[in-house]
């Protein structure tokens, strides 16, 4: 069996969290927690983030301190894992899709023109959908599998019309441009606020947790504070907001500062898998889709394109199955689905063309070159 | 340093994380989960249970699936930690707070009386709030301390009110009625839903997480599913709903596994504290105040009613602070609190008068008869 995507457990995973135990610290306050938040902002090179239950958790309590809340709007992607627009529906507002550029990732010119022909910019600098009269407060961008956002065209959208952008990194961690006006900068620490995932699948994992970095002290600290029920003073139970249950424990924090040691190793391994697969598929029938040529990748998820091959995605993934091989489609487009299906989806084109062409095949980081060359055998065999 | 109440890690909690972390199922998957969730259920003798993230996201979801939602109204405690109240305000619904009886637990007779002078009774079966116009939907009944509500009465209402009763059980795994038509029946297993916590403050941990359990077995698959995204295709990303990532890891499991071997010494030592602590206040100005007389409970927190003292509780909280002995006030009134001060609030007498005169002193499963000793000595000597 040749998994996904599946966690590498194998450096001092086990003695952290044997530490952790024997101190009794195992709950939301300890030691590992503030050394995870720490070492994490110094890879980012940022001056401080902070930990929680997930990454979910984290784009909730961000979309909550950028002032979402019911009837409002956001502009989302709707080829993504549907935990980044879920949290707008807590906060009982609405989404408002977009379509996808080449690079998988939210398109600006689709931002751009939607606004074109569907708002108003108000003189209090409010963007208003004409269509619903609701106000359009933030984009969230999903930098999907590894690959980066078009950050440098969204921070110019998210200036000129007053909308917070927050930054779904999730999938991204480790990913940064190295070229360009934003070279240097970490997925995630580029807009407003930017959230990562430690959950199983993820570069990096704490079995589930998530971290959230913010371009405002404040917002952060704000996020702090509501991740742990908002509590103004500690022994005489105050508390100055609802808040919620979101702050990672001291034995998912001990996890990750093992895993974030190993970090740069596991993005060398699936840099080095990524290249065997496009080298053993060079002129067959498949391609592996490039990243941002101005970015170096976390190389986290591998996209292969099928449109050439003549089968399509449930028949290949079927077809690796037969051979004990785990792959998956890419997400069914969220505004198709059931609980999105009336919310306001604008052009979207490009998206369901990828949905069609593109699956993802096994990328754990401890792949084998052997099970590189199989899985390609087994694709070149159909 | 006395502490209040710290988790007691000594039972098989490394060994079973060490085969967790070495056998790579650190997520969202893996048999600790399953093994916990089935061991919880033979324990109350339910047929089976859902673990999550905390017992906030057990009291969420149950809400969730309860039918609440925006300007609904929901009955619950005043006197009790915020996060039972707050998953109502998740789904912008409304609380309305109702005064204590004398076990500390929400007064059935103030639910009555509020629906005999506020509401209505439709023919849809609906109990409307006339003040408002709002439908009131449930009860969050909070077994507080590791003492039962009058859970008689609390069903009579809510069948008679087609209200749903959601049990808050975070503080009373363990507890259960010994006398009366619920004889034999655990905190948590009696109402619509029941919710467990394992934060690292409860009788047992996770570090955090929570367990729920519910009358319908399709109410608590629906659970289930929203707690893992609500995922309809595993393989295809299809949702049939809003969900959340509030599924428990295995890391988290493996922990509960461990802890829950132990749980039935834990209340043993704490009902023998207890004891203790009793004997040595004797004839002393302070008092420890009794749970129901018609059930075992869990002795998770001991109340110290401080009234006769002459101290306020800050004063004495202070003076045992000094001492290296940690204690609590109970909560600050959530009614009275800045979030909820625009909320409903019906007659609070008899909490108003228990937050000036109680106070929780150390109850840990691994406190020692010298401990309990020295906090009475202090005590007596204020």
């Amino acid at each position: 069996m040749i998994p996904l995507s599946v966690p590498n457990i194998k450096g001092n995973e086990i003695k952290y969290v044997t530490e952790a135990l024997e101190s009794e610290w195992v709950s939301s306050a300890g030691s590992y927690i503030v050394e995870f938040e720490n070492k994490i902002a110094d890879y980012l090179k940022v001056n401080s983030a902070v930990a929680c239950q997930s990454g979910t958790a984290g784009l909730h309590l961000s979309m909550r301190v950028a002032g979402i809340t019911q009837d409002d709007e956001v502009f989302g992607p709707t080829l993504t894992f549907i935990a980044a627009i879920n949290p707008i529906k807590y906060l009982y507002a609405h989404p408002v899709f977009i379509d996808c550029d080449e690079n998988l990732c939210i398109n600006p010119d689709s931002i751009e023109k939607f606004i074109e022909i569907n708002c108003t910019f108000t003189e209090e600098k409010k963007l208003i959908n004409k269509k619903t009269n609701r106000q359009i407060k933030a984009i969230i961008a999903v930098h999907v599998f590894g690959n980066m956002c078009d950050m440098e065209r969204l921070m110019e959208i998210s200036k000129k019309y007053n909308l917070k952008l927050i930054e779904d990194a999730t999938e991204a961690l480790g990913s940064y441009y190295t070229d360009g006006p934003l070279k240097g900068k970490y997925a995630g620490t580029i807009g407003d606020y930017g959230v990562y995932s430690f959950n199983g699948n993820k570069i990096i994992t704490t079995g589930g947790g998530g971290m959230i970095v913010a371009k405002s002290e404040k917002d952060l600290a704000k996020i702090k504070s509501l991740s742990t029920q908002a509590k103004s003073d500690e022994v005489f139970f105050d508390h100055d907001d609802i808040g919620y249950n979101y702050r990672m424990t001291n034995i998912q924090a001990a996890i990750g500062v093992a895993q974030l040691e190993q970090l740069e190793n596991f993005i060398e391994t699936k840099e080095k898998n990524y290249n065997l697969y496009k080298k053993h598929l060079e002129e067959s029938n498949y391609s592996l889709m490039d990243f941002r040529k101005d970015i170096r990748p976390n190389y986290w998820f591998y996209a292969l394109n099928i449109s050439e091959s003549g089968f399509n995605t449930r028949t290949i993934i079927n077809e690796l199955s037969k051979s004990s091989i785990q792959a998956r489609p890419i997400w069914k487009l969220i505004h198709t689905l059931n609980p999105y299906k009336d919310e306001l989806s604008f052009k979207i084109n490009l998206a369901s063309k990828f949905v069609e062409e593109i699956i993802n095949i096994p990328c754990s980081s401890n792949l084998t070159e052997e099970n590189v060359l199989r899985v390609c055998e087994i694709l070149k065999g159909l």
